[in-house]
């Protein structure tokens, strides 16, 4: 088996378990490739130099043919995982460092167990749809421009609210009169979207969710769409720079360009143990369990 | 042409309109069925006697031929409508009587030009899903177990909270601990579902929502999930009788039935105009346009 | 020292507790008054005996006398006690046999060291208001029209939505369009008003709040007055029958009655351990240190 | 009568009415002071040279020994307005050249009454409260550090979410992890507050309103205080560099800095028409009589 190992930085208190994969991957025969800032992070912080065949520093010199991506992190260190493996079809699989995430949610006292399942190919494998957002002219984020939780379009620092024109398949939907605008995919609802009282959505609809950030209009809601629309904005305010998101990476744009968001046409493989579930993850994570109000 | 006319009271303010949709239909030939009870409305109260061709007390002599059903009201007639359709297939026309509704969307000052886009095929034809209640024993509401809008379960007046254990294609989701919970159609979504705080869902999506009624646990959100999916309620509480609703007809129901919610499998058809769309009459009804705040 | 002692009922796992509390009685010679009721579970259910001074079976033959009230259970037993004590002045100790209170905050783990606070003076007095309900005629909860939370009108079991004109101070506020709408005090904020989205109001706010249930109109918003207005309500609907409630008493009523809210003329005595501060409770209670959502 | 007149610019639709306010001054001897580049305004876009007795730049040389300020714009020219009457006590007439405000509620076709009104002294002044900002080192906002509508703190353009430690009376209340957080008054409850799901507070109350921005922890809530609390904010984040609002005004400052938010030690005062009310301008301004769902 060959995997990469994707990462940032983590806690001491992770160590030992970190430590115990690489016993793990040695025992089964592992080849493998490790992320390179992520290697320095290791000998640097860690004092720990582990067995590696290779080395990537992104999405153009990762091996496509490894059988897993591990991403070892947060939710937002699986992000970042996403913009590596793009559409190459590779399963990420979300190791959690820290607090338990809706897609890094392997946690540190799972990890044997998670492993030899791994080992025993007892999984299943998720497919999550990401948007895909197109802009007129100078495409904006040209490195990689798909979003796995979601597209914001918000206003800059002391500007005062914003205008997005908002058509769905070219018919116009609303003119939002907010701070901002969220874009988001399923996987996106328990995250950004949630916090301005969007819906949640289970992984395999097949929607958008569009959310007012801050809306001005009382009776503006969140609106759910088929993600086979595409959603075109149309951004309009007194300064004339505006500040767009994809996931955690964010650029400014003017009023000349015009936003469309739609499907991805690939998807991304999540590798999922089968004594996970969402509806599990959803009400530890949100704590529906727990009731403490009486 | 052959329609079938249905109707309980309106305002005088709208019987030069219905006298005026009799000319026509006159002019072109309509035979018109027309719903007893409303008959009888039209010569006691509007004292008019209108020429009619046949008439119908319910879905079991409703003349399943007719090219429509014209449903003159509002949502809450169009609702009543559908429940004389049922799964005949037979389009219904919502003639507004008052002001405007989702589904009875055709304005008292429309019709003239409605009904000459009627006879000339100048329209298209709205599927709209209806979910199913399917009850463990001595089914509930006998006579007819679906809704356009929504299912309800509440707690019965002077009671207290209750709890409504969830699942999702028989795996556990939540136990909600609130006065009631919604599973709204998309349809539905613009009814009571928003009035708790769900998300709007545009007519064509493949979802039920679920969304909580006073729900005593912070951190529950409306929840979207596929409408292939069957969802099973279990309801717990101090006093052992529950309310249940399927759009306006409601019963009385124990801890000892287990309910079950799934997609119907048949659609209600809906006549819209050309000229009508789905994102017009929600930024007209929720008024997005009108801003009066600043 | 003298106290009364007041409770319902209590699971198993709250026995020793409630022993141990009787032996620190007899150390320092309290005297106790006990519930009736409350007496017969104990006796019954629990196969204990306590040594009591007296009994009583309300508020009527409480002996005013009393230092405390002890309250024995969560906060719906508190409300309860409420009931009893009236305006007699007597300071109430929440003691929590479950789940922890905003009222009954005093945990099971705690009580030695309260009772040694008690015993020693080391303690505050917490007012809290309470609000009146006053009827036009046939006046509603003749027994005790009061409530330390809430007062509630809500439309009955089958029954559509209701229109409740509001004034306040007799100026006219807004004619809600809702399931119902809550009239709470400071102390009611995180009960029932916090379930439909009101705010949270401190303890020594001198406000109410109205919030309406399932409003129709999407732009109306729970509302913070000052609570030496006197809210007047006037209640319409198809049916003519309507739900009020105090806390967790209720009746029903017609739209021939009119229904006033006013501060109270007396007020609650808490007692609060010093150790204990409100803004503590609510960060136990809603949780706001625990975050698992990252 | 002496006023000074304030403003920035307004439509053309407005002119008329403007120029017939200086016919009636002309009429009743009214000496006018304007603000200069008011003057330049009308003098270059609505070629008007009205007649005026002095010119002031700003609140250093306002005469303050005019009668009123009126204020001719929107919501948002009288909150400007306010930061040049600051503590003079000097009433403020709110003329609105555009849609209704809650502060600038004389609309167009109003104005002849109005001024007549305000002539025969048949008015009455209301006071509001400001919020005033105390920081630890150099501080923020030297010019003027009150607002009149809300205190806001705000994560910049691409940082991610912040954490504000919050302290009432120097007792810890919360961390909201959050984009930001708002401290709005009863006056500023109708506007950002209200966007962010605040509660609405009516003039006369004593209070402060937290209203956290999109905040992570689902069990967050606003919450109302006491206005004679003094509310501590302490800010933490991954970038050191934070965004701090009075009213629309706007500076950054970084994690040194402690804010410090108390009732201020004045007034403004608001000339009020007796023909309006608070509770009507709500009505109007939030459509509460308008409902067209159904």
């Amino acid at each position: 088996m060959k995997i990469a190992l994707f990462g940032r930085l983590f806690n001491e208190s992770f160590t030992d378990s970190f430590k115990l994969m690489f016993d793990e991957f040695a025992k089964h025969n592992v080849e493998v490739d490790i992320y390179e800032p992520f290697y320095d992070f290791l000998i640097r912080e860690i004092n720990f130099k582990p067995p590696v065949n290779g080395y990537y520093k992104g999405c153009d010199d990762l091996n496509k043919d490894v059988d897993f991506v591990f991403s070892i992190g947060g939710d937002g260190t699986f992000l970042e995982a996403v913009t590596i493996v793009r559409d190459a079809g590779i399963p990420i699989v979300g190791i959690n460092s820290g607090r338990l995430g809706f897609m890094a949610d392997i946690a540190q006292d799972e990890i044997p167990q998670a492993l030899s399942d791994i080992f025993e190919g007892n999984y299943t494998i998720e497919e999550r749809n990401l948007l895909q957002l197109e802009t007129s002219k100078n495409g904006l984020f040209p490195e990689f421009n798909y979003a796995l939780n979601e597209f914001t379009v918000h206003k800059t620092d002391t500007a005062s609210m914003i205008t997005i024109h908002t058509y769905l398949n070219n018919e116009y939907l609303n003119s939002y009169w907010a701070d901002g605008l969220i874009i988001a995919t399923p996987t996106g609802s328990t995250a950004y979207s949630l916090s301005v009282g969007g819906p949640i959505l289970v992984p395999n609809t097949q929607n958008f969710i569009i959310s007012p950030i801050s809306p001005h209009n009382l009776t503006v809601r969140p609106i759910v769409v088929p993600n086979y629309h595409e959603i075109t904005l149309k951004v309009e305010g007194r300064s004339d720079s505006y500040l767009a998101s994809l996931d955690s990476r964010s650029c400014t744009f003017d009023s000349s360009i015009e936003l469309k968001i739609k499907k991805s046409d690939f998807k991304i493989r999540v590798l999922k143990l089968k004594t996970h579930s969402f509806y599990g993850t959803l009400r530890n994570k949100l704590m529906w369990g727990v009731d403490k109000r009486n």
